[in-house]
């Protein structure tokens, strides 16, 4: 059965969306082919059918899921024959621990680091409503926000701890090989390289040495990917 | 073959320690007895055979080990045919994942709640010591520290975003039952309830549901420990 996955994205299929970035991640550890509907944030009105506005979207079949973390445990839950995301229901707690860890902890910084470059990325057209969206968010102008992000890469290397902290004795956050854990934090980190060059981790924290292992994963398929070299 | 547990005490058998509610808790998971000695700060020099100075820590027959951390990795590979505090490699990873998690998110945080309520729980001759090596620590007295401590329980509430995430789908941490990940998160709540009154989770929160689960296991053993209802 065909699958379709609806990606946000910006101009030269510049797909930032960290969440994207999970099902994609997802995907690939499934081994499983997708069709990619790229999606612009002018383009929402294309997800009408999901009865809801966000990426990302998957129609597998007849069905149709939205949310990264429901669209994990839908090909979990559907192919369950195939790599396992998860190792189990234990590990399906511990990898939405580590999801939203990565949603509260690290997407604030990370959005603090790079958010004004977003716009660098996407077509003019969307330049409005973007900078409108985020700076009722934060209360400030996009400028406003990243002005101080020296100061926020020093707090995303603190909360980046647990991470470090796993590291040290495991491969991957899903111990010997990567599992949904690693794509959700990784996501934030391709997010970041898909639309600025600005450096988020020292060349000798064990996190960069893991997210060089995660790049080259998928024969290299997040490395290939449009953005800056990190 | 005999173990041996040295713990953190207060006055009248009071055990605090976060880090020896970790061990107290996966001793109990594999069944194990343990002969308990209780070490007071000034009582150190008792743990002078372990080459360091810190509790807890275990004597396994012949074997000496210090860190909770590595304690409970002791446990589980000299005793892997009773119930697992891991659930496999990858669950190892992620229980490291949310002990440092804990580490770095929680515990500073419920210090800066309840350590002050320490004195009151240690006896008078430990006052100087304890008061001097905190207030060196977080660079303020220990009043200070405390002082604004309504606005740290609402830190603390939002630095709890990932555990109650976790718990909307899952009973524990661990999925359908409790594992390290729980015991790692549970020990900051056991020492919180050992030394003070101060309420740190609303009655409502998620949170607080699980940890009347986790104060009922090993028939209520945990609620049964001297210390201030919750």
């Amino acid at each position: 059965m065909a699958i379709t996955f609806y990606d946000l994205s910006g101009m030269n299929a510049r797909r930032f969306s960290p969440f994207g970035w999970r099902v994609r991640m997802a995907l690939a550890h499934k081994e499983l082919d997708a069709n990619v509907e790229l999606i612009g944030f002018s383009d929402k009105a294309k997800l009408e059918f999901s009865g809801q506005n966000l990426v990302p979207v998957l129609v597998d079949g007849a069905t149709v899921v939205a949310d990264s973390w429901e669209i994990a445990g839908h090909l979990q839950a559907t192919y369950p024959d195939r790599p396992s995301l998860f190792h189990g229901a234990a590990g399906e707690a511990s990898a939405r621990f580590v999801a939203a860890y990565a949603d509260s902890q690290l997407h604030p910084l990370v959005a603090r680091c790079v958010v004004r470059d977003i716009l660098e990325v996407i077509p003019e057209k969307e330049h409005a409503y973007f900078r409108a969206a985020r700076e009722k968010r934060f209360g400030m102008t996009l400028e406003a926000i990243v002005a101080n992000r020296e100061e926020t890469r020093r707090q995303l290397k603190t909360a980046l701890y647990p991470v470090r902290t796993t590291l040290r004795d495991h491969a991957f956050l899903g111990g010997a090989g990567p599992n949904f854990s690693d794509y959700a934090v990784f996501g934030a980190f391709m997010w970041a390289r898909s639309v600025s060059a600005f450096t988020l981790l020292d060349a000798d924290d064990p996190v960069h040495a893991w997210r060089e292992r995660m790049l080259d994963l998928f024969d290299a398929m997040p490395r290939a990917e449009a953005g800056f070299p990190v």
